[in-house]
């Protein structure tokens, strides 16, 4: 390896005293712009790097983001998060960022995880998901003056402020209905999960307003109505009750995994009833599922723009999520029976 | 916050000097058995940390490893990474450790983040995915003296020595065939990779080999395989004339993707025909398609143990896969058209 290139040689280069190269690095606002510019074309032309260890005790900033994953074989729990975190990555990489992961069970777990991240001052902040009612870890985050975002919003507490990225869950069902409609639908029915999550209870949101601004009674959005648990095998003698209790010509899913119980109920029994899932999981285009997609990348960098920029005031970012269109809703042929198209075609609510 | 615990503190209460509290932490071979034991119950009785950017200068360890996620867009690619991602961040946590994600398109690029992160003496070491033929990324690293492990065989450097974790592709293969001649087939065909890739030519042999015993010629094996790019679209044609030209009343595929193709061509052929898939992706479950699982939490806690522990020899560690047999191999009946057994059951090679 080569011989280190030191603070001095950057100063001699720059043609600086130590202490405004260490400015420069440290507080660059205190520095007049013409001689940053010289200082980092140095840093730049002679390949130097502050030692991080070095750097971390004099700036107390280690350039690293904390993310929690679930514990393994939670995995397909959220299938979401490989997606969002590969874009946090990317994201954190482009503005000179790493993200480090650490694992927890439960609330508590994250938030004694926290405190060992923190008291080692290892972490400049923190990237949440799945955020949930009655949350413990923002207000904890909050409390101790941690940076952090959360990629969920403060559900049931409309009155926190923190920053926050989410998608709009019921956007998404609303185009759903949207685009059923468009095809002749009318007994569009919801199959959703038990009321209390705030995600399954957007969700749903959108599919009843939507269909109450088609003129459709409160009674009937009552009516055309399901819960079930999320799993693909839970989820079969729900959607079986209310395929033979409502007759619905469409059904607008909470999730992929019930989505592909009402794929695998509707081909038993023979019923043409398009069919629309949230997520876009792996599974939706090998099965032809119309789905929601997340626009996951883009949350991942506002998310991470808005932990790395201070604000005045608590930011909060809803994207909407994207329809795409296939066999399950795109055609009268059932998917199951036959392949889904070879291109997607991609509509944004 | 409370009052922070110092090594003071630590020493007062273990009744001993400042150094012998430095010791235990940073060079515990060092220090006899009861005194260590004395020190380490004080710190742990006080809460007691030391600053980890401190300990970082002074040990010159930072318990963070590095790992390389695929650039977002690409997560479909790798569909085992996030399991085997989040096993190994718990079997790290476990230990002490973090896993700290940087993410890179190709080797090269991935080797130059190797020097952004060593150069800021940010990580101890790192665990490599996705070994392949030619892969300059092991050489870089055993040059320059760092520390790794990979997940996935040298392929095609059988002299090269280092640290390695690997899923035994060739017996999952071979399980297969077991399985699916127990059931009474004896046309097995398989559908792989172009030839040149390590992990698809050692599906491959175990297919060939597991034929070979069961006294199939070499002119048989030879002609009952056929190659195919690994997407659900590209494979669907090689796999139509595979089937056309072989049948073949049973098929062993060198991936999910393939076999996704598979159970949709013989769908449309109305083709009575066994399938197993490799890799367990989460797309098989919902299919119910036979497949093999890799075991990831297993791979990724000896991945973790061989880059912590120093040991005088490389260790290479070959792990079987399991076999998940589900409808498209277990029963008569065609997966597409009936549901998957709600219980899987889980035979290992």
């Amino acid at each position: 390896m080569t011989t280190r290139v030191t603070l001095e040689h950057v100063a001699a280069r720059a043609s600086v005293s130590r202490q405004t190269v260490s400015n420069v690095i440290n507080s660059p606002d205190i520095v007049k712009a013409a001689t940053k510019q010289r200082v980092e074309q140095a840093i730049a032309e002679l390949g130097y790097r502050p030692h991080a260890a070095a750097r971390q005790l004099v700036t107390r900033r280690s350039h690293v983001l904390g993310f929690a994953v679930p514990p393994s074989g939670g995995g397909t729990r959220y299938p979401v998060d490989s997606a969002f975190l590969h874009a946090l990555t990317e994201a954190a990489q482009r503005e000179g960022y790493r993200i480090m992961l650490f694992t927890a069970g439960t609330d508590a777990e994250e938030i004694s995880e926290y405190r060992h991240l923190l008291d080692g001052s290892d972490l400049d902040g923190f990237v949440l998901a799945h955020t949930h009612h009655g949350d413990p870890r923002t207000s904890w985050l909050a409390e101790h003056g941690v940076p952090f975002v959360t990629f969920g919003r403060p559900w049931g507490h409309p009155d926190v402020s923190h920053h926050w990225v989410d998608v709009d869950g019921a956007a998404g069902t609303r185009a759903a209905v949207e685009h059923l409609a468009e095809a002749g639908h009318v007994r569009i029915a919801f199959i959703g999960w038990p009321t209390g999550s705030g995600v399954g209870d957007d969700r749903r949101d959108g599919w009843a307003r939507a269909l109450a601004e088609r003129g459709r009674t409160a009674g009937e959005i009552a009516d055309w109505q399901a819960v079930t648990l999320d799993s693909v095998e839970a989820a079969a003698a729900p959607v079986r009750a209310l395929l033979e209790r409502v007759r619905p010509t469409a059904l607008v899913c909470v999730s992929d995994s019930v989505a592909v119980a009402a794929l695998r109920v509707t081909a038993q029994l023979g019923a043409d009833v398009a069919i629309v899932g949230f997520d876009d999981a792996p599974v939706a285009e090998p099965l032809g599922l119309s789905s929601l997609r997340q626009p996951l990348a883009e949350a991942a960098a506002r998310c991470l723009d808005l932990v790395l920029r201070p604000r005045a005031e608590p930011h909060q970012v809803l994207l909407a999520p994207a329809l795409i269109v296939r066999a399950s809703s795109g055609t009268a042929r059932h998917p199951l029976a036959t392949p889904s198209p070879t291109h997607e075609s991609l509509r944004t609510p």
